[in-house]
């Protein structure tokens, strides 16, 4: 990982940005923090920059200014009701959408700036974030990348905002387990159509984002059937489900919003059922197999299984993006922690008048400075792999072999989301708990992050399950030899047991906490 | 806790009660939890009897029918805004009040049905149950226990529904360190009065449940000065801050709500200052002392550190209830995620299309028995501890001299808070995590029972405070030599202590998993 922040940057320039004040912004010299802030022994600019580049920070600061200036986005002053929550949701998302701040042409020139565009907005409003991403982020995306050109306008409208999309593939008794979906696609050669059909409510597609009362499309993963019966497994295909102008849904369509949640109120996450409803022949997203105009199954994958999982590979760059999500939350609870016990005072010395703040208290430390230390050290963590992400996707797309960087991709994300959500999980909590009553004000805004890292645990794989597909390969690794893992993981992820024997002799040699606390002593 | 469960019961009357169908109704015989059912190789009536005896189970059902017959308690078939929870909460806290389904006179015949009844409430409206057990059961009790017989008619007010009272110790800057809250009292000997005083913002009394919008009465813990300067720490006063028919607040009185929450959305947490407000001198709760007619303050406690302790002895009892509490909502939560479970099919075996419930995977059962085991281990340590409580409220009110019991139940309540609301907490969320995105809903009412038991956390001391002071007890036992322990431990909490050198010396005989598993290997 050691690549990792090398953006080559001359040391003047540096020293100006430094400067820079729209960047930079001073902190307040008065109030309880400041005392804090001038026994800092680090720079905090210095720090911001070696995570991200003066690029990244202006956009976050483009996405913040706007959203502080935009009367839609001021924070409401009442609570509001779940549909007045979704309301507002969708609105924030179209003015996103018309502002064009982060387009097809930047992310082409940097990829990576998806990421801080999208990070940036979660951080401001992460309802409306969710959806934005669903509907013009992976909708669109997921087009690109499996369709075979013939969608084009589709992927165009939706770009204008004509059109918002949904990704369909759970079912309400079908998650986990996708191959058990049991939508059905069936070919009908007279006219060229598919029949979508759900055979009874437990195939209802549901929990699809946007799906409950704004998209136009969904992407909807379906067991194909060609008309001599054969089934040729779970195929995506573009399904129109509202009436673009009204959002009136199409005759043979019954969709419905899945009600209030534990968090994410904005998101309209919702059901849809199809009763032998008709959609055009280029409607299924043919990149891994289409039906060709005599109604046969062809496909360039031989095995069905390796189509499959090139159909869900949208998932692991989903998981990746989870991982990042999950850090915001945490970022942003360990501040508001770590500023308020920086500002609550409590107690004080028994010949002192002055109380002390909670901060100073070696529980309060120890309740706090873990968290923040591993949520760093994740958000370093998630910054490189969201970059050997990126690369492998642009090898993909160039037609490159990527080799084993795949399947170490999916293990090593199947791993990551569980610690990384979890981590924001356990962490939230604490800094709840750490504020005392008032991290249990809703505006102290920690319950809602809990409430929205939560579905975080479960969505893009639930996470006891990821930890299986993680440890299902390394065990299959290791079954072959230890030595296999310098083979099997070109991301260098796994490489270090290929040592196993070694390494599982050594024992630490710290002999004081100074040796622990000390880098230099960690051979 | 060998005495717990020891009613004597013939068994023919067991037996004759097993088959009273209102106690016991038959679960459905169909349905997917029916093969679960089936294969029970233990009695749930039986179970259930060992917790409760015939009139606590009664007395359950006679809350819940009750609240599933009357159309106020109806779950609301929409979100609601804050204001709109607040105010159907209060609306159900009078219904009940004035149902008078379990008074003071049932209270002092059995007062362990006290418990029995709160929790019943706490299972099925949180909010009103918080609302009704502040207003209508704290409130008068504190008065009862500490006053001096001048302010019965606001007991008898408060009974009739006229009042509703409120408690309150918390200021803005000030909740564990309790000794430094800042609100005045300065008795006028000129008019007989107090004149109560909030010095600033930070000492506005803060959090305290039904001051927002709904009570006529605060007691208010303030500190008390004399005419001559003198000062004579924190006293509790009962204070009208409302007018009961208009619900307008007195001048001189700024009262106000503190707004949303993370959880228990119906209970109108609020705040409140004084500007020089005069109460009348009755309205000091005297029993730990009070100013005389000479304007000298008296009291019976010369040590004015017992005196403090006695006036917020009401708390220990607050947190034995919110042990309680959190076993019930931890009970609710297991429940749903073993229902879930053992419906939700995914996977099943290769040569099989029909898939396996859930709770058949070991995954699933390691993430949901262990909370199940905790939370019943708990009830039972619960029902004791409930027991022994009363058992000693009872000897104080009869002037028995309780001994080291006193600082035992305020150690061991220390203790359990922290056990019994983390293990909620942590069992709670895995619940939430196990149902997947259908333990999302909000419907699934974990997220609502995570936010409900989440203040459990904080209120009447926060955990890592409690902690503390059940380690600073059990350190300075120790101090004087193990075998103290026999001595300050009349309940038997920490008597195993006295043989702390042979018991550390003690090692697990376990040879095999059954040794583990069997209750007699445990010697």
């Amino acid at each position: 990982m050691s690549e990792f922040n090398t953006i080559a940057r001359p040391s003047a320039h540096v020293g100006k940005l430094l400067e820079n004040k729209t960047l930079f912004p001073d902190p307040p010299t008065r109030g309880p923090l400041a005392q804090y802030r001038k026994q800092a022994t680090i720079d905090w600019r210095k720090l911001k920059l070696s995570f991200h580049d003066e690029t990244s920070i202006e956009l976050q600061h483009r996405v913040w200014d706007f959203a502080r200036k935009h009367p839609l986005f001021a924070h409401p002053n009442q609570t509001l009701t779940m549909d007045e929550e979704r309301h507002l949701a969708t609105k924030r998302m179209y003015v996103v959408q018309n502002e064009k701040m982060f387009t097809i042409s930047d992310f082409l020139e940097r990829p990576d700036l998806a990421t801080i565009y999208h990070q940036a907005w979660i951080a401001y409003e992460p309802s409306m974030a969710v959806k934005y991403s669903l509907g013009f982020g992976m909708f669109p995306s997921v087009i690109r990348t499996l369709d075979v050109g013939r969608l084009d306008e589709i992927v165009e409208r939706n770009e204008k905002g004509e059109y918002l999309g949904a990704f369909g593939l759970t079912e309400i008794a079908h998650g986990t387990n996708a191959k058990g979906m049991r939508t059905t696609a069936t070919y009908d050669p007279t006219s060229g159509e598919y029949i979508l059909n759900t055979p009874d409510f437990e195939a209802a597609k549901c929990w699809i984002g946007n799906l409950g009362k704004t998209c136009t499309h969904v992407i909807v993963y379906a067991q194909l059937y060609t008309a001599d019966g054969k089934h040729h497994g779970l195929n995506a295909f573009v399904v129109p489900v509202r009436d673009p102008t009204t959002l009136q849904a199409y005759p043979g369509v019954t969709v419905g919003d899945l009600g209030a949640k534990a968090g994410l109120q904005g998101v309209d996450n919702g059901f849809v059922m199809f009763r032998q409803y008709r959609i055009p022949r280029d409607n299924l997203l043919a990149r891994t197999g289409d039906v060709n105009e005599q109604g046969e199954f062809v496909s360039p994958f031989k095995d069905p299984a390796k189509r499959f999982g090139a159909s869900l590979g949208a998932l692991s760059g989903g998981r990746i993006s989870i991982c990042g999500i999950a850090n915001v939350y945490l970022t942003k609870a360990i501040t508001i922690a770590l500023r308020y016990s920086a500002s609550r005072k409590q107690f004080g010395p028994d010949d002192s008048e002055e109380e002390w703040p909670v901060l100073e208290y070696q529980s309060q430390q120890f309740r706090l400075f873990p968290h923040l230390a591993n949520n760093t050290v994740i958000r370093v963590f998630n910054l490189w792999f969201g970059k050997a992400y990126g690369d492998m996707q642009l090898k993909l797309l160039g037609g490159e072999n990527i080799g084993a960087t795949g399947m170490e991709v999916h293990a090593l994300s199947s791993a990551a989301k569980p610690v990384c959500t979890w981590a924001a999980r356990d962490g939230v909590q604490e800094c709840r708990e750490a504020c005392g009553g008032h991290g249990y004000l809703k505006l102290s805004t920690i319950g809602d992050l809990r409430g929205n890292n939560d579905p975080n645990c479960t969505y893009e794989g639930e996470n006891n399950v990821l930890i299986q597909q993680a440890s299902n390969w390394l065990l299959s690794v290791r079954a072959k030899g230890y030595e296999k893992f310098a083979e099997v993981s070109p991301l260098g992820s796994a490489q270090f047991l290929a040592q196993y024997a070694s390494l599982s002799k050594r024992k630490a040699n710290w002999k004081s906490p100074t040796d622990a606390g000390s880098i230099a002593s960690r051979s």
